[in-house]
């Protein structure tokens, strides 16, 4: 063991270096199973995932052997660390101690029955049948609960579950921003509907060469300043981003052959993710230090830049000829306007993902009510697709023809994911408030973006946000960017003014 | 610590899965790097291989913690063991004893040295100067005559490298096959060069696309049984197969614009690599068991496909039709006859890569010749040009105009890869002597080949050679399966007959 503070600090990071190699490692092999992996090496493949993970975890859970964690956390109370080695000593404990608190038994049974649950929920979705899943969910729900208490809550239990994916964020604090947001949206939606002017995305429908939308779509995730020397772009039936090191960042799309804006998209959408990624300082590699924050915020750079820039009319005065250039029809045949106002149209529908902008977050706020109240025991679980109908109805104004497409849409629950879908709205919260910012420090932004500059706004998002990696808290980094505390104002404002005028509202 | 001898052999057993798991994703990033890494990630990339490879190292080298390997060396010699756990016990004691009697600074210094002289050699071949690799090479032969004491030998410390890559393999039978080969195939070659009957190669070029090429070759490679469900088939500069397991076998060919016959023999080639690793036993993962035996017999099974097979009038038979559909000109103006010798044509060329069937085992025996001297001391590097340039002369008849078309044209003594070669040779000898057995075993073989029908060959190779592992030694192998110890008469009658026929021989 070594003595001094400094070499406590290298210790440290050679051991956090370790877990950050092989969790490349297990990365790549993640990506390319996705990619590439042949169609019968699935079951070894499974293996070495396994194994790898089995190892970082094992590598994890022995960071404080010899008491090197417990002598970094006196340092760290003493006040002797440097900001930096303090965020560093701090988050890698902050993690430590939440592994600590959960028993090997309890990770192992939590594991064990959300593969069974995993396996009756797709059974149920299926066969339409929710009854299926009822008992595994039950299960699931009891194990959460029990997990909430192993990590421990003041107020409400699903505080310490919100705390895994968007730490520091609570109930207290979301119920707030979502009422807010939920009346407002839920409003803002009636105004639309009882709007006389109609908008159709069915005209933006024709027949797109899947090769030409490939090609498209690369070009477009570097436009904007995705860095294809540091990464890819390749495609895939569920579009993400996979980082196997701030240097490799490896972002999937999918393709429809009768709707192009579907992948662009979706392409914008990864990129804003890969983009943070690749932000992230490579000499803080594996180290809280360069790792991203949380879901939220890293959910507000793909928002960024798939709705707030991309769906923007400064985004379609540059964009939308080059779509007319590339693919002639229908482009060929609208107008700027007509184009524009399609692209953004607004309509509840049953399905999360297919959502557009103002509805997207009702969809999200029925789930973030819904699991907190299992959570805090006051519904239960048989009585979810009820439950689940009534507010569909409540907030979107449609009525769930089956629970395939409404309670049992989603994979989320079957995974044990509690506290996980409030990241997607956080993230359009902060997108909003964070977007505000950009156009207050860089002059005539939204001039820069018609014309095809993306780079200042790349680049203020990488030094405000992308290149700190973990050195502040959310809540610290977004009073720091934008001036004050996340609020949903922000967001709600922007889409008032937009879909105002797209809808002539009064 | 275990106690029983079942227990140690599953601890045993335990230990090589972790450390298979972990080579599997070294091999994922080693494919991944040929494939598909984005252009500026090489310098992550080298450091996640590097702590990849050192834990892989330090795992293996550890395998003998508690006395487990001194344990079942003992069950071993007092003859406990059931045949498969004889063979798994005493291939790792093999490669661990091996790896003991290595110095770890040695091991260091090894790596050091090779890195720079890699860099010396890339440069003098640059540059056409032997002089800038004369000093580098001095060292590296020095350590690999170190390394040949540390790991100890009888008669030649040549015969230390040799087991490295051939298990069993010593300068003394070697001295007899290759002398024996030697003058046979300087005297075929001289009379080849004699006959009037000229073929010509250039005959089969052309203008073939690309993506065709592509297409067809992996059509081909599934056609004679590489399986590319567990499998696939990609474009590399250097065509190779890596192992990611045997569910998961990648090979690699290159393309030439105006050749498809060259991308065909290098997918053959490779296929015959690949067929091998997926024949290996899944059970066995990572145990010596599931594990080729050595690079001899390893390319026996390429040099089959590429050449006993894919050089045949059987498989041309087959073959040649299916060219001249695909492909057209220039195949579609030339007769079966014309395009089979032309794909034969032996002519001594200066670069082993691009060698025939006759003319390739005298480069092999030219730098087997020399590294052997080298090790043994009877030459000096300084000397190197003159006495490659010489011996050129003497077996291919040929000048060499500089030393890049010379003794500088291969990577290997850089590597300090030195007993490596003459594996090269002894693959084609061993596929000669095989091919013969196969002939015996196997009905009307030729005729079934010429019909397409490779699935019998392919699974008398996977019942011989590929499920075996190294269960046995190369020696014993050859003999299960030939009847007889290798012997160098089966490669060269192979070669009178066949270019006997094609020369107009006398």
């Amino acid at each position: 063991m070594p003595n001094t503070k400094n070499e406590h600090i290298s210790k440290l990071k050679h051991l956090l270096s370790e877990i950050a190699h092989l969790t490349s490692a297990l990365e790549m092999l993640q990506w390319d199973k996705e990619i590439n992996m042949p169609k019968k090496s699935a079951e070894m493949r499974a293996q070495h995932i396994s194994y790898l993970s089995g190892l970082i975890h094992h590598k994890t859970v022995s960071l404080n052997q010899g008491g090197l964690l417990t002598r970094l956390e006196r340092a760290l109370d003493k006040g002797k660390l440097s900001p930096n080695d303090k965020a560093l000593v701090s988050e890698v404990l902050r993690d430590f101690k939440r592994e600590q608190k959960l028993p090997q038994a309890f990770v192992e049974e939590l594991s064990h029955e959300t593969a069974l649950a995993y396996g009756a929920w797709q059974q149920a979705r299926e066969s339409n049948d929710f009854s299926k899943f009822t008992k595994p969910l039950e299960r699931i729900v009891e194990l959460e609960r029990k997990q909430a208490k192993f990590l421990g809550y003041t107020n409400s239990p699903y505080d310490a579950l919100l705390d895994i994916y968007e730490p520091g964020m609570t109930v207290a604090e979301l119920d707030i921003l979502f009422f807010e947001l939920r009346d407002s949206l839920v409003s803002l939606l009636k105004r639309i509907q009882k709007s006389k002017y109609k908008v159709d995305y069915s005209t933006l429908k024709g027949s797109f060469d899947l090769q030409r939308q490939m090609k498209f779509n690369k070009w477009l995730s570097g436009r904007v300043g995705f860095d294809l020397e540091t990464g890819r772009l390749d495609t895939a039936t569920h579009p993400s981003t996979i980082t196997i090191n701030p240097a490799d960042v490896r972002i999937t799309t999918r393709y429809q052959e009768d709707d192009v804006l579907n992948a662009i998209s979706s392409t914008l959408h990864e990129a804003g993710h890969g983009m943070y990624e690749q932000g992230l300082l490579l000499e803080h590699f594996g180290t809280p230090l360069g790792t991203s924050i949380s879901l939220g915020i890293h959910e507000s750079q793909s928002k960024l830049w798939e709705n707030l820039v991309g769906r923007s009319k400064a985004f379609w005065k540059y964009f939308f000829p080059k779509l007319q250039k590339e693919f002639g029809k229908p482009f060929s045949k609208l107008s700027f306007t007509e184009s524009y106002e399609a692209y953004n149209m607004v309509k509840p529908s049953l399905i999360r993902v297919d959502a557009d902008e103002v509805t997207y977050n009702l969809h999200i706020i029925i789930r973030y009510e819904i699991e907190k109240a299992l959570i805090e025991g006051s519904i239960e679980v048989k009585d979810l697709p009820s439950i689940w109908n009534d507010k569909v109805k409540e907030y979107l104004g449609i009525k769930v023809p089956n629970n395939r497409l409404g309670v049992l849409q989603d994979i989320h629950w079957s995974h044990g994911l509690f506290g996980y879908f409030p990241t997607y709205t956080l993230g359009n919260l902060y997108s909003a408030q964070i977007y505000v910012a950009a156009k207050r420090d860089i002059l005539d932004l939204e001039k820069e973006i018609s014309k095809g500059h993306f780079e200042h706004l790349r680049e203020w998002l990488r030094k405000r946000i992308h290149m700190h990696g973990k050195k502040y808290s959310a809540e610290k980094l977004i009073k720091k960017v934008t001036g004050e505390k996340l609020n949903s104002s922000y967001f709600t404002d922007y889409l008032e003014e937009k879909y105002k005028e797209i809808y002539r509202l009064s």
